[in-house]
């Protein structure tokens, strides 16, 4: 990434960063909104967001109306990590370097802690979106709330973990740990690059290659887990390394090996960049995007 | 309720039976989808799907428009119930005389199932209400997806379970009672009558009545509640009964007494048909619900 698009890149998280703090403001009972807040903004890559913001902009000239649904789309994915680390999911002490959020609140704030975030992206989609004539029409933005709920629910997200959960110490199919990392992954990388391709109000031809730019990357932001899983430490990764060996998950490596894995990573990212190349969606950023996850650390 | 009424009410509550089963298919992966159909299925008076059909059929003249976002509220309702059963929350065994979600199914699919549904009542109501010319117009369709998120989240509905549980085994004062009660109970029947006003494209003046009503049905209702924990058997309740006192909860009965909260439910009662009636709402069965409450007994 050159200094340049290091700066457009660091820009977009800032603005998310300073959008989400403002969207969720501390009221009663506080300790909820806290505990929302704690993961929420506990930093990461926020690389959904970017894809939305980055998305509407190449493809309408601006990126302001999709700062609600940006930041939506990553409440949404602090939800789904904040449930998964529940004791009765993936039981994990850290992410991001930090405890998790049921270490810290106890187990039924986060449980509802994440329930609370899986409403308020919505709202927060439905109430910070400038709508109406001259902006973003009401039938689009109807549009925008049925990617973003079907991509959260037992269609997609939510698919990917009970289908992960049930593998756990199973042998199981190439196509199965496909529709894993397809659902778990893959529909929120899908559902940040939709989300900004419909409030740009673009073409079917568009929003299709943005939609299999998303199918690569997520892909290849997947299988770049199961590596990290294998070749990281607990301070590079945030969170407990070595996880997938010791519950007896299939992953990539299991089928590809380490080498071959980091291959398909590398090929997954360049035909990302292509798709794009090929139907005339000029983004540094977008490229940028895929070609950081090859270089992935955490 | 005489016969006519009973008629008139089982046959909604026929059809919000008949459309959540429909709306809710079994599809891969199938246990998360059966987890979905135990609990929502389960029986139960689904007062709150009636609330907002009714509204919105004393107030337009039709209550087909409103179908999905009844299921909808029904569904909501489960989700809480669901999470609310969990080892680490109230830890019951039995709801509505059935073993709980969680008993049956399993913790992890337990807490997804209520995340599914959280994201699948919206998308229900996006997906099967009838929007656009001389239908629900999108704008109106926006509104009801506000009310619902906003009394789903943390400032409605969660608001009311964390400081719930944050009372447990503490002596808390007549406010606190009242917000819990406001917002864990109250909410969603506030949310079922508004909803339903919205969809029929009320004005503010009756919008304003059936939201007191809600009020103090709701209030009713939770009081009931309260009563019922004391004066029931298991086999009455479909839950376990006793449960306040043996978790040192502070209930209306512990300010009020037995009597005078029975006085107090049937004066709600008698308020909110009053308020009805004020304002030219004519509804025989947004009365029949007011008086079945005091006729609860689970």
């Amino acid at each position: 990434m050159n200094d340049d698009i290091k700066k457009q890149f660091e820009e977009y998280k800032k603005l998310v960063e300073k959008k989400l703090d403002e969207f969720i403001p501390i009221q009663y009972p506080e300790k909820i909104w806290e505990s929302m807040r704690y993961s929420v903004l506990a930093g990461g890559k926020r690389l959904r967001p970017i894809l939305t913001l980055e998305t509407c902009k190449v493809l309408s000239g601006s990126y302001e109306k999709a700062i609600p649904t940006a930041c939506a789309i990553e409440m949404l994915h602090s939800q789904s990590l904040i449930h998964d680390d529940l004791p009765c999911m993936d039981n994990d002490d850290y992410r991001r370097g930090k405890l998790t959020n049921h270490k810290v609140f106890g187990e039924s704030t986060a449980v509802l802690a994440g329930d609370a975030l899986l409403s308020f992206a919505p709202q927060i989609i439905i109430q910070k979106t400038k709508c109406g004539e001259n902006e973003v029409k009401y039938e689009t933005l109807l549009k925008v709330l049925e990617e973003f709920t079907v991509a959260a629910g037992a269609e997609k997200l939510i698919a990917g973990q009970v289908v992960d959960i049930d593998s756990e110490g199973k042998q199981i199919s190439k196509e199965t740990l496909k529709f894993i990392h397809e659902n778990k992954t893959g529909a929120l990388f899908k559902l940040s690059v939709r989300a900004g391709a419909i409030l740009a109000e673009t073409d079917e031809e568009k929003l299709n290659a943005v939609t299999k730019y998303a199918e690569k990357i997520g892909l290849a932001f997947q299988i770049m887990d199961d590596i990290l899983d294998v070749t990281s430490t607990l301070e590079e990764l945030g969170k407990t390394p070595g996880k997938d060996e010791k519950e007896g998950k299939v992953t990539y490596i299991s089928f590809y090996g380490l080498e071959e894995s980091k291959k398909q990573v590398s090929s997954l990212c360049t035909e990302a960049c292509d798709i794009l190349e090929k139907h005339g969606i000029k983004s540094d950023i977008l490229k940028a995007v895929a070609n950081s996850i090859k270089e992935r650390v955490n």
